[in-house]
């Protein structure tokens, strides 16, 4: 089977113009462009489709720096990330940093050597001064950050849905799971729900949680309810969280929702999958991707940005952990 | 805040000069390198990490090309993957494809612009011509190559085990879920369950799944329970399709593992979070990208390669959707 080659030799020109032939990019004389249409037509060159674009260089790669793409919230911030950037023209290199500073260090140092036009990081620390001193733009998303440009979701708010949610639903023994100190996300959605049952004069028990780990929360589900027994509604720092809640309690026997509420946050794609399916606090993770690469994206092609600190909207999504409201309501 | 440039214009020496004296590379006399050391000593400047190896230029890119990553089995591979090229010095460019050929063409393309100098893809077609003509290797990971190198698990076995499982915990009504026509890993593992069944006897009725998604799937559960009723025993095409049938079987009020066992395939972690938890055949996703990466790493290295198609193990996982052994066997 004839190559590009054999048509640039049997044309007399180099490969590039035969690729700008094919492209129909860039000048080529017309004396020129007919010898190397001649050529093909001889050699019935079928040029595959990937040799057809090998010569269109253009190195338009971005960075993203996840804690962990096996954490079933990531993939779908990542999947909306590479759904627009792909649109603009854009291609992501993808890094793990477990959350560990010496990794993001690393992976930023080869994202700028693979000389990437911008970055978007879920870092837990934003202000980092290997963030500051880069010379391209930097995104963070699910991390909040009050002067870069960042993505994130409305934490506070969702974490009075659900404390409003569960008092609606007649929930009156509550624990409120806070999520891990490092992760202000978690905090944000931790002070949401206590503001409200502080509001409300309402009691409940706080717990801490260590990690978003299922392993490690199992066992936290399980003094959970040693050290309160009559609890009857969970607020849980995340859907994993509140996973391993749901498997305790029900390796406890109680009856799920009319014993126990839980609530989770997150809405990642397992949760409906859970039987009984959980009830959450869904962060649109997908369109926030998106936005993220929109927003790096503009910072790019330097366009007038109208908001560089995005703010997105999250859902109380009902399912089957929690009480239909007309029994109480 | 003293900046690299700044040192470079006091030592009167390039910003490339001052980046070899900071990371002990490359050639620089000693006179030069007083000078530097001098310069930054006066300026007081700390240099950031990532300015520090800003200057270590290699472009060491490696495309992957997966379905999609918010289906939760691929982060596994991508995480795999990953890890293991990270330690050797390379980094991921990533794709979805969707299965779309198209989209396949376009990322190695772009893959190829972006020097690339090796691609891991999961494609349903690895004989694709647009695979053939590449300068550079490629690794197929989790589909079934006879020439090409290629990494993916033994399915042939795990259908196997899967039926022989079924057996010995006495499901006597067994329906086979065969997985999309397509794909050839869930063929293989259909054929292996379905040659076991067939050399031991035993009468089993053989259902036919269009998609691994979940919702479609819902329908194909609620059909199997209608056209089987009597069903005791689901072997299903991977865990996705058995979730699907677990909740239906939950919802028709039958009772898992006592009057149905279920089998799933592929071990994806939300699995072990069912409640009952999943029993299934698990392939190990985690190390069939890391041995992807492996053997790609090889072939850039032009190592001598021993094996280039690495079939790898599966195992039974006993979770509760299975009967104990005990009281069968």
């Amino acid at each position: 089977m004839a190559t590009i080659r054999d048509v640039a030799k049997k044309a007399g020109v180099s490969v590039a113009t035969v690729s700008r032939v094919m492209n129909e990019s860039g000048y080529v004389s017309e004396d020129t462009r007919k010898k190397v249409k001649d050529a093909i037509n001889k050699l019935n060159y079928k040029p595959n489709e990937v040799a057809r674009s090998l010569f269109k260089r253009e190195s338009r790669l971005i960075g993203l720096l996840l804690p962990d793409i096996t954490n079933p919230y990531f993939p779908l911030l990542a999947r909306g990330i590479e759904d627009e950037i792909h649109k603009q023209g854009f291609r992501v290199i993808l890094g793990n940093s477990d959350e560990d500073m010496k990794k993001e260090i690393n992976y930023i140092s080869t994202f700028i050597q693979n000389n990437v036009v911008g970055i978007i990081s879920t870092t837990n620390d934003p202000e980092h001064p290997n963030y500051q001193n880069l010379q391209i733009p930097v995104v963070f998303l699910d991390r909040i950050s009050e002067k870069q440009p960042s993505v994130h979701a409305d934490g506070i708010t969702g974490g009075r849905i659900a404390a409003e949610e569960m008092i609606r639903r007649g929930s009156t023994e509550i624990v409120l799971m806070k999520g891990p100190a490092h992760i202000r996300p978690a905090q944000e959605r931790f002070q949401g729900a206590f503001q409200f049952l502080q509001e409300k004069n309402i009691d409940f028990h706080v717990m801490h949680t260590s990690s978003f780990s299922f392993r490690e929360e199992q066992q936290g589900a399980a003094d959970l309810f040693k050290t309160y027994p009559q609890t009857d509604g969970v607020i849980a720092s995340n859907d994993i969280v509140a996973t391993a809640v749901l498997h305790e309690a029900l390796r406890l026997g109680k009856a799920i929702p009319e014993q126990l509420q839980i609530i989770g946050f997150d809405d990642i794609p397992q949760s409906s999958l859970l039987y009984p399916a959980l009830s959450t606090i869904r962060q649109p993770a997908y369109e926030m991707g998106q936005q993220a690469a929109k927003l790096l994206c503009a910072l790019i092609n330097k366009k007038k940005i109208e908001e560089k600190i995005i703010k997105m909207p999250v859902t109380f999504i009902e399912r089957n952990t929690t009480r239909k409201v007309d029994t109480y309501g």
